[in-house]
């Protein structure tokens, strides 16, 4: 087991701590430094103040090998970067000629004169080396603090990676001597989390082997896979071996691998059997032919949809009778099953697709709580139907997310089993 | 000047850390605390590993008045918050009763066994307050450390919101006591952000007077004023005053104030005048009847809806002739034009709206790029309609996300315009 080189990183702004934006770089440098062999296990995003800073800069080098900062290298009075590193490391602000000149020729060639506050970005702290900036005014910062080096980079996340790419990345993949990261996720429907994470709970115990982690949204279950290696073939065996057993004990429920959507597993499956779809929706209004036409492409296997809101429109839209809905209710098992047929046969579709429920805050009963989804699947020959409960209080939206993925569900389970003939 | 109560959020997950997920809720929490007197000046993002995360909880708890943490609530192996929290509280965890039968309830609700790790979820640091979770499994604490409150919500967005906003928030509002912080929105459609920024730029310069800042999304821009205040009363007086003059100059180009979204406007204009709509989508693909759909009781005026994807769908749905679509092509605005007049009296509604257009990213051509939207709004005695062209590198997503936001404001500026008479 290779000791694991710990990173932290330091978001700079009170933009970001006052939720003004929401801060996209450390996600971006997490993954990146992962891939050369760096785990960051903290991020601190700190406001523009300069004794917070110094003390958040110190704190981070006292723990981790190396310190990524972003941002408040800028020209404006908050941004107190420099400032701050110089505090943490005990030293003076030094003008740093080379950085002078380069600022200059900068404001030259875009035929602007230098403003002063602009001179302030070109003092470092003595003995840092200075990191440039191609695609900006705010010079990189590199500095020794004990043995942690502690790299400044600028706010700008396109300035900020293209530093990364070119300087950072370059230098840290020579110092993890070895040792990578590599990252898997499989993507899950049909189970809840509670659940599915007992099937894999020994996987999810912290020890030797590669890290099992578990996250969750509107009912899709991803599940995480990070392994470490001398390089990335070791890594990468270790996560496949992982996965490989993840695979097996998951079975279909693994809908995706990556990041692909339950749309994009289902548009895969469409096209190649050259399968074509119809949608029929009440309480999911749209959102089902919006997820099923989100895919670019989606024109091969998708043909049209209704949405049939009002219960006229279930008659005047698609013929479903008003006797079978006054007979059976507009939110049953046979109306859900009507409005698949019928969307299918209209548009000569392989499958129509349908759902009626409640998705609330009002509407619900007794025996139709606010929450009951039915859906349908219809193909020539046969219809599947299925029943949802959702809680009431997870609210509309989740409701009809959760009703749509359902239904996406239901079809991929169809289209897998009768491609491999499993159940 | 009052001095501003410190509160401090801790983010926990490996995910996080990783940059697996974006984090959205420390942004969402830091501007729900500054409307209610709390500054954020600290965000700390840990990993799931027990020791790290007591050790940042007892570090915030030192600094700050009140500490929020959201994650580590679930119920799988990897989710340690409760452990951690007793840990910087040097408290044992105890069963806690309540939690434990409300857990049983919620799966006999939803008609599942309850999985032995849910248990886990019912312990408790001792002396420590439960936060009912009406929408998840996972309950919230409430804990005193010192002189510090700490809060630990779910990392479930929609269920940490609905904590907050029910029990946290009404708390923290007894107790920020002095220093008040009032936020007003006006959310605006129909212009650039620059171009409106520049219509009100004297009020975003900083001064002794209310922030007046800009954001935008989907080509709705949200122009927000923060007023500081001893008392909610005067800090609103200060608010209002802005506001008013925002109001004057921005005119008809503000669709709602708060957050409310396009369609919840629209859908309060169509309630007041009895009014129906129906739609016919081709690129768009049921977005537009998903947003219409969105509002809760849409079905006063959401009829239904055509997702005429194909152009088979077009004619065999709608009846647009196929000579129409070869004459003008299916993206033109004679086609967009006959969809919305279709879907209007197919459904008989008093208005019908149409898209259809190139979402991309392929299927561009010269004459007809990518981007390219019309949309059509019918009466029965006219018709509207619109050309939009949106930068095809923004993406499918933002292209169809902008078109249906501006067939919905179309709608709005027809219906105000018919109320008031105004144009």
């Amino acid at each position: 087991m290779l000791h694991p080189v710990q990173a932290h990183i330091i978001s700079i702004g009170t933009e970001l701590t006052a939720g003004l934006t929401v801060d996209t770089n450390a996600a971006w440098l997490a993954k990146r430094l992962a891939a050369v062999g760096f785990v960051v296990d903290r991020h601190v995003t700190v406001s523009d103040n300069q004794p917070a800073i110094s003390d958040v800069i110190i704190s981070a080098a006292a723990h981790a090998d190396i310190v990524l900062i972003t941002g408040g290298l800028g020209p404006t009075a908050d941004d107190l970067t420099r400032e701050a590193l110089a505090g943490a490391a005990e030293r003076p602000l030094v003008l740093h000629r080379p950085s002078f000149d380069q600022l200059s020729a900068y404001f030259q060639k875009i035929e602007r004169a230098m403003p002063d506050t602009n001179r302030r970005q070109a003092y470092m702290p003595e003995g840092a080396d200075v990191i440039d900036n191609a695609r900006g005014t705010a010079p990189g910062i590199r500095l020794q603090i004990g043995s942690t080096t502690v790299f400044a980079l600028p706010g700008v996340p396109s300035e900020m990676r293209a530093m990364f790419r070119e300087t950072v990345e370059p230098e840290l993949r020579g110092r993890s001597a070895g040792s990578v990261i590599v990252t898997g996720t499989l993507r899950c429907f049909g189970m809840g989390e509670a659940r599915l994470g007992e099937m894999i709970e020994d996987l999810m115990t912290p020890g030797c082997g590669p890290l099992v982690g578990v996250t969750a949204a509107d009912a899709i279950i991803s599940v995480h896979v990070t392994a470490r290696g001398a390089n990335s073939l070791e890594a990468s065996a270790a996560a496949d071996d992982t996965l490989a057993v993840l695979r097996d004990r998951l079975g279909s429920l693994i809908f995706a691998e990556k990041n692909e959507t339950l749309q994009q597993a289902v548009a895969t499956l469409l096209i190649e059997r050259k399968n074509t779809v119809a949608t029929a929706e009440s309480c999911t209004g749209g959102l089902l032919a919006k997820k099923l036409t989100d895919v670019p492409g989606s024109s091969a296997y998708f043909l049209g949809g209704f949405v049939t809101y009002a219960d006229e429109a279930k008659t005047s839209q698609l013929g479903i009778s008003p006797e079978a809905i006054a007979q059976h209710g507009a939110v049953s098992e046979e109306v859900a099953a009507l409005l698949a047929e019928a969307c299918r046969s209209r548009l000569n579709a392989d499958f129509g697709l349908a759902t009626t429920g409640i998705a609330g805050p009002t509407g619900g009963s007794a025996e139709k709580p606010v929450g009951l989804v039915y859906i349908a699947v219809a193909t020539k020959t046969e219809t599947v139907t299925r029943r949802l409960l959702t809680n009431a209080e997870l609210g509309r939206d989740v409701i009809r997310q959760r009703s749509c993925n359902a239904i996406l569900n239901l079809l991929r389970r169809h289209l897998i089993s009768d491609v491999s003939q499993r159940v």
